[in-house]
């Protein structure tokens, strides 16, 4: 079967699926983007991602593309065209196409829509879940704007990649004042040895997690302590677990930093046990 | 008559010009580019652009898409297809088209090549270099790299955005420091009241310009002095003169920083001879 993407009103097979050459989300990375994990059919989490989208449109000016009722049908159908149960779909909003030239466009134009949903190996990620990840912890080498969910990803590209090659699986931020930011395409979190768990708090230059913000909620009904506050790679390698989160992976328990093992090097109990309860908490659309 | 862009070899109206919404330019900004000023027809110091893309290319290890003297009679047919005798060429690369993933593609992609090219209005040009641009400045907030010519511009698009709507033209970004490093879309000169030209040497964080480079040759053919230096933005305030470079702008003087006037708020001497004599040093290909 085709792949099938949603590109500015058509639906297309994805290796005709296609944007302008001097689309702003080509030439200077002017764009946003949300991802949402696909369980059943349904889009998890599905509001919040959407409110973070128009928040991220409205720090940067770009317009709504559409109504959100229109665009949440639009994810929809992709996710049902390609026949996802389990997996991801992906939005991506640019400001548009205009003759290049780096301030906004002297005339609004029509922003850019593209979504693509992809279906993943439930299996194979419940068991990388039970062998846990491994993560490398990188400089913060990025700009201050990453409350703005943009796809001026070029650092964290390298991030990712430094952690491939290094046999790990993320990359843990660590800013100039030596604490933990956030990891390249997740948020960070550890647990204390007396069960409390840890993470910075939002308003320390990371993403507002969708994962992360849904994670609280289930923390505090299942009455698991929860610590909003920094932490260095040095608590970090100490820690009795260690996880990341993020839409594409839910709770992923990590099982060594830097080479260092975490706890006895498998993943923690109150990593599995959110991992497990999540979904009881999420909102199906 | 329309105009034309190269894609991935293809030569297509620039309004069909398009490449896959999984370009990881699109979803990543991970790729590079080049501007090159064209006049006469031909391209200016084209050897140290290319020359530059290639180190460009090696440090986010992205393959060179084609040899060299290939992609050189690219740029030259897209000029010469847009009957561009003053302009501009502008060529990027990215990584290329692969299923999105922040780390590179485990298996190598065919890196993607755009070729785009447009004519300026000469007349045009001249008048707002005889009456000298504004600046503002900045916080520098841009990631350390920026020594990679790179399509990760969404700071630039800010910083140029925010400059336009004071009425300015550029934006000079200021680093923690306290030191103006370099505009959002140029290099960043003064010029002393003692007639020294001071501008940040390129260990600095700063993108080795070609036209700074190619600039500084033409102060020494004429014996301006030169000093490779930082400046803070208070003693631009108080310099004699002052002006940016980039290949699209050449010598563009500056006549006000922070709405404060530089110099007696007209062009400077050395700027307007800079200006006119800069083309004598350069290389036409």
């Amino acid at each position: 079967m085709s792949r099938i993407a949603y590109v500015n009103g058509r639906y297309r097979e994805l290796r005709n699926a296609s944007v302008n050459v001097q689309d702003r989300g080509y030439q200077f990375a002017d764009g946003v983007y949300e991802v949402c994990e696909v369980r059943g059919g349904r889009l998890v989490d599905y509001p919040r991602h959407m409110a973070r989208l128009q928040r991220s449109l409205r720090e940067l000016r770009i317009s709504e593309p559409m109504p959100l009722p229109a665009l949440a049908i639009v994810m929809h159908e992709v996710v049902w065209r390609n026949r996802v149960t389990y997996g991801l779909v992906y939005l991506q909003v640019t400001r548009g196409v205009a003759r290049r030239d780096h301030a906004f466009p002297p005339h609004p134009v029509k922003p850019s829509v593209v979504v693509t949903a992809r279906a993943l190996n439930y299996e194979k990620n419940q068991q990388t879940a039970a062998n846990g990840i491994k993560v490398v912890t990188v400089p913060e080498n990025r700009w201050p704007r990453v409350d703005i969910k943009s796809v001026s990803l070029l650092p964290n590209v390298l991030a990712k990649q430094e952690a491939r090659e290094k046999g790990a699986y993320e990359a843990w931020y660590v800013g100039s004042d030596g604490f933990v930011t956030e990891g390249a395409s997740s948020n960070a979190w550890i647990v204390t040895t007396d069960g409390r768990v840890v993470t910075r708090s939002v308003d320390h230059g990371i993403l507002a997690g969708i994962t992360r913000a849904v994670l609280m909620e289930v923390m505090d009904a299942l009455q698991i302590r929860l610590e909003e506050r920094p932490f260095t790679p040095a608590e970090a390698y100490e820690a009795a677990e260690a996880f990341v989160t993020s839409a594409s992976q839910i709770v992923m328990p990590v099982v060594a930093i830097d080479g260092r093992t975490v706890g006895n090097g498998q993943p923690g109990g109150i990593a599995r046990r959110l991992r497990e309860e999540f979904h009881r908490f999420s909102a199906f659309s």
